[in-house]
C-alpha cells in the first residue's frame, strides 16, 4: 500500500501472521497504509521501547498488536507510548505437532489466557482488546480511530457497513425463498 | 466541565454509575469535557439509534459504554455508528439483596459474561473492551484517541505516565527502606 | 409448510443455518408453519424493531433466535416485543479457515459466551435459552408454547415423547441382548 | 391472588424461596394467580410425576422451576409433561455456615453448574433457562406465554415495558443534571 | 458373563455405549457379572423408580450410571435407592454432524457440565463421580465396593494393581535404555 | 462412638475439620463408628502407606478423604489400597488473612481445582468425589457402602430418606399456606 | 537481614506487599538476605532491563516476582536475564472500593488471569509459577534453588519439613482424642 | 548424553514421552546430562520416596516432572525432597480412542486440571509449573537453576536468547519485505 504508514501492525511471532493478515486486508480494502513487523516482548525486549519511539516518530494513529499465550506484547508496547494499542488475542490452530500430525487446539485455554492478559491491565495503563482471533475487527477499529478526524475514511467505513447491511438482506431473502 | 463534550459516556443502568464515575474523573483530570447518559439497550432500544445520531452530530471522538450481565449496549451502539466504542464490562458488588443484607458478588460470572459479550462481536462490527470494572482505563483510552490529533491531550497523558512512574519509584524506595 | 406462519425463526448469519435447520425440521414434523429470516443485530440494527413489529402483526406465538459469539440478537429482539423469545447459543464448527483448511472449533469459548449473553438479561427484559446448538429443543419448546392453547399440537408433542420412550426401550433391549 | 392458578411455581428447597419470591411478585403485579410448592427431585422423586399430572389437570400455562447445585428439578418435571418449563438456576448466598458465621458464596460454581444442568438437556426434552437468580424474568416470561392468547396480560406487559422505559429516561436526566 | 449380575450398568443413550463399554470390560476381566441397560431420565422417567426397585431386588452392590450433558440419570436413580451409585460424566466425540462430517467436540463444555451435575447433589442425596469418560475407573470402583466383603475380588484387584506397577517399571526401563 | 471403627475419616489439615465434621455427624447419627485422623500427603508422605495398611488391618469399609487446593490426599491413599476412597473437595472460607481480617473465599478456584484433582485419576486408579464441601454426602455414601451387606444400616438410611421426604412435604404445605 | 542479598523480591504495586511479605518472612526465617523493590512493568518499563542488570550484578540466585491482573512483570523480567524467575499470581482482596466499603473479591478472575499470564510464556522464555497468593512457597522455592549448592540452606529446609511433619502428627493426635 | 546426570526427568506414563522429549532436547542442546524415568504416583507409589532418595544421592540440581489429569507426581516427589521440582502439566492429544479413531482432545479440561494440581500446593510444600505442555521451557528453567553456579551453562543460555532474538529480527524483516 503506497504512502506513509498510518497504522502499525505488530505480532509476537511469525506464526501469528495467518491471523493478523485479516487486519492488513481490512486496512488495504480501505486504502490505509500500514507497516507490519514482528516484535517479541520476550525474545526482543529491547525492541519494545525502540518500536514505541518508531511508532511515535511515524505518527501512527494506532498500533494493532496480536499475541497468543501470555500475550504481553500489547501491554508492554502501551507502557512505552500513548498511541492507542488494539490487542488481538490469538488462539493458534492447525499447526503440526511433534509427531508430524495435525493438532487442532494448540492454545490450551482457547485464547482466554491472552484475552485476560490484554485487558486486565492496571489502572493508568490502558489496552483494549477485540475478540479472540478477530484481527479483522482490529483493523476496522484502527480505521475508526483515523475516521475521527478523516472524513474519507469515515465515508469508506460507512460504505462497508452499508454493504454488510445489504448482504444480510440478500442472504435473508435467499433463505426465505429456499427455506431452512 | 465547560466546553462542548468531546466524549460520550453511557451506561445501561444507574447502578453502573459508581463504576463509570472513574472514567469521568479521568477525563475531568485531563480537562476533557464529556456528556453522561443512561441508555439501556433492553429498556430503551429506541434510544440506540437516536443516541448514535446524537453522538455523531456532537462529533464525539469516542463513546465509553459500560454494561454488566449480558452487556449488549456497547455492541448495539457500535452497530449504529463508526465512532469508536470502548466497552467497560461491569461486575456489580456491594449492592443490597432482597432481604436487605449486603451481597458481595452479584455478578454470577465475575464479569466474564460481559467481557465476552463486548469483545466477541462478529467480523465487521468491532467493539473493544478494557478489563472488568476498569472504567478509569476506558477514560484514559478515550483521551488517547483524542491525542492522535490533539497535542495538548497527548502532553497531558504523557505527564500522567511520568507521575505514575515517579510514584512507583517513591513507593519502591519506601519499601526498600522499611523492608517487606 | 402451508398456512400462515405461527413461529418466527431468525438467526444472525447465514452460517447459522446448518444449526438452526434442526428447529425448522422439528416444527415441520409437527405440521407447524414457520417463517425463516436472517436478522443481524449488528449489521442490520434497523431491522430489529421492524422485525418485532412484523412478528407482532403476524401473531407469531414465539420467536426462535439463534446467534453465536456475542449473541445479542435474542435479547435485542426481546427488547422490542413481548412475544416469547427462545435463544439458541451457536457454537460454530467445521468451517474453513483462512488457509483453506478445516478448523474444528471456531467458537473460542465453546458457546459459553453466547449462552451467558442470552440468559444474563437485566431484570424486566426476559430471554430464555436452550443448550448450545440445541435448535431442535428450541423448535419443540416453541411448539409447547403453542400447545398451551392448541390441543392438536399438544397431542402431537405427547406422541413424540411416546415414540422417544419406546425407542429407548428398544435400544435397551438390544443392548441387553448383545451386551456392552 | 384470587382465581384459579394459571402458573405453577416450584423449587427444590425452602431455602430457594428468597430468590423465587421475585417470580411470585412479578406475577402478582400482573394479576396472574399462581400456585407455589416445594418439589425436590432428589428427596421427593415420587412427586415429579404427581406434580406434572397436577399441573396438567390444573391447566397451568407454564411451570417456573427454581433449583440450585445439580438442579435436576426443571428437567425432571419436563420429562413428565409438555407444559413449558422455565428453569431458574439458583446461586445461594447469605446463608449461615456451620460455625454460625455468614458465608457469602455457598454455590461453589456461581450458578454455572445449575445453568448448564438446566439447559444442556438432550434433544427431544427441552427446558429453557433464564439467568442465574433471575426469578423475576422467569415470572415475566411465564406471563409472556400467557399473553400469546390473552390480550389483557399482553397489555399489562407492554405497560411494564413502557414504565421501565420512562424510568431509564428519568434516571438519565438526573445523571446528566448532576454529572457522574 | 455367567451367574447373577452383581453390578448394574446403565446409561442415558445408546451413544454412551462406546464409553461405558470400558466399565463392562473391567468387570469382565475381574469375573464380575453385570447387567447393562439404557435408562433415560428424560425420555423414560417412569423407568427410574422401576429400575431402582429392580436393582434392589437383584441385590446389585452398586449401580454405574453414565450420562452426558445435563446428566441427571445418576442423581435420579440415587433418589430412589440407597444402593451406591457411581456416576460417569460423558463427553461425546467423533460423532457425525448434520452435514455428514465428523465433529470433534460435541460436548460444548468438555464434560464439566456433566461432572458438576453428578457431584453437586444436595445434602442427603449422595452421588459420587469418577473423571470425565473414566468408565474403566467406575468399573474398578464398583469392584472395590464388592471387595469390602469379597476376598476373591479383593485379591483380583490387588493383582491388577501389581501388574500395573510392574508395567510401569518395565516401561521406565525401556525409556531409560532408549532415552527420551 | 463405641465399637471398632468401620470407616476412616482423614483430612489434609486441621483447618479442614470444620467441613469434615459433617461426615462424622452423619455417621454418628447412623450409629457407625469411625476413626478421624489428619494425614498430609505433602507434609507426612511417609504416613500414606502406613495409613493405608492401618485401614486395611482395621477392616475399614471405606475411607473418606477431604482435601483442598491441589488435593492429592484421596488419590495418594487410593494408590496404596483397594479400600474404596471417597474424596471431599474442600473450599476454605471464613479464615483469617494476614492482616487479621476475615477473608471470604480463600480457595482461588472455588474448589474446582480440588474436584478435578480428585476425579481425574488415571485409568486403573479410581477415586470418586462428592461435590465441593459436601462432607455430609460423603458420610452417607460410606454408609451406603456398608449397607450393601448390612441390613440395619440399610434400614437406617431408608429411614433418613423417608424423613427427608416428609420434611419437604411439610415445608411445601407451609409455603403454600403462607404464599411466596 | 544482614549480608549481601541473595534473592530479589519484586512486585508490581505497593498493594501487593501484604501478600509478598510471606516470601520475605520465609527467607528471613531461613536467614537468607533478600532485597525488596517495586518494579512496575507498565508504569516503569525502563526499569525492567535496569533491574535485570542489577540482579545479575548482585548475583541474585533467583527473582521472586509477584503481580496481579495482567501480571506481565515476571515474564518481562525473565526476558532480560537467565536468572530463574519465580512468579506469584496475586488475587487482591479486602481492599476498599470507591464508596469506602470493603470489597471481598477485587480480582474478577480469582487469580486465574495472572496464573496463566505467568505460565503460558512462549517456548524459549521460561517462567514458573507457584499457586495464587502462595508467596510463602515462592520464598521456600527460592531457598531450594540456593540449596542446590548450599548445604546449610539445605539443612534448614529439611528442618522446616521435619517440623511441619511433626506438627501434623500432633494435630492428628489432638483430633483423634477430641473427635471431629 | 555423556557424564553424570545433573537433571532428572520423570513422567507419570509412557504416553507423556512425546511431550517430555522437548525437555530432553533442550538439555541435550545445552550439553547437560539428564536421566529419564517413568514414575507413576498412583501405580508405583513406593517409588516416590525411592526416586527422591535416588535424586538426592545423584545430586540432581532439579527434577522435571510431567503429568496429566490429576497430575499428583510433581507434588508427591516434592514432598520427599528439597530438590527443586519443575512441573509440566500435560494435555494429551492425537491418541487413539476405543474405536480406533483419532481423538483430538483427550484432556477434558485442556490441562487446567493439571496446572492447578501442580501449583495449588499447600504452604510449605512448593512446586512450580511452566505452561501446559511447555516441557521445552521446563528444560530451559532447569538449566537456569544450574546456571546459578555454572558459568558455562549461563553462557550457553545467553547464547540461546541471542539466537532467538536474531531469529525474530530476521522473520520481521522477511515479513516487512513481503507484507502481511
Amino acid at each position: 500500500m503506497a504512502g506513509a504508514a498510518r497504522i502499525g501492525i505488530i505480532m509476537g511471532s511469525s506464526s501469528d501472521a495467518v491471523v493478523m493478515a485479516d487486519a492488513a486486508r481490512m486496512l488495504d480494502s480501505l486504502g490505509i497504509p500500514h507497516e507490519d513487523q514482528i516484535v517479541s516482548a520476550h525474545r526482543t525486549p529491547d525492541r519494545l521501547a525502540t518500536y514505541a519511539r518508531h511508532a511515535e516518530s511515524s505518527n501512527f494513529a494506532a498500533i494493532i498488536a496480536g499475541a497468543g499465550g501470555a500475550a504481553h506484547l500489547p501491554g508492554m508496547i502501551a507502557s512505552h507510548t500513548v498511541i492507542p494499542v488494539i490487542g488481538v488475542p490469538i488462539m493458534a490452530y492447525n499447526n503440526k505437532n511433534q509427531t508430524g500430525d495435525e493438532t487442532f487446539r494448540l492454545s490450551a485455554f482457547g485464547g482466554l489466557d491472552s484475552l485476560l492478559s490484554i485487558t486486565e491491565m492496571p489502572a493508568g495503563a490502558p489496552v483494549v482488546s477485540v475478540g479472540v482471533n478477530k484481527a479483522k475487527n482490529a483493523g476496522m477499529y484502527a480505521a475508526m480511530i483515523l475516521a475521527v478526524t478523516d472524513d474519507s475514511v469515515r465515508s469508506a467505513l460507512a460504505e462497508i457497513k452499508r454493504s454488510q447491511h445489504d448482504a444480510v438482506l440478500k442472504e435473508s431473502e435467499e433463505l426465505q425463498s429456499r427455506g431452512l
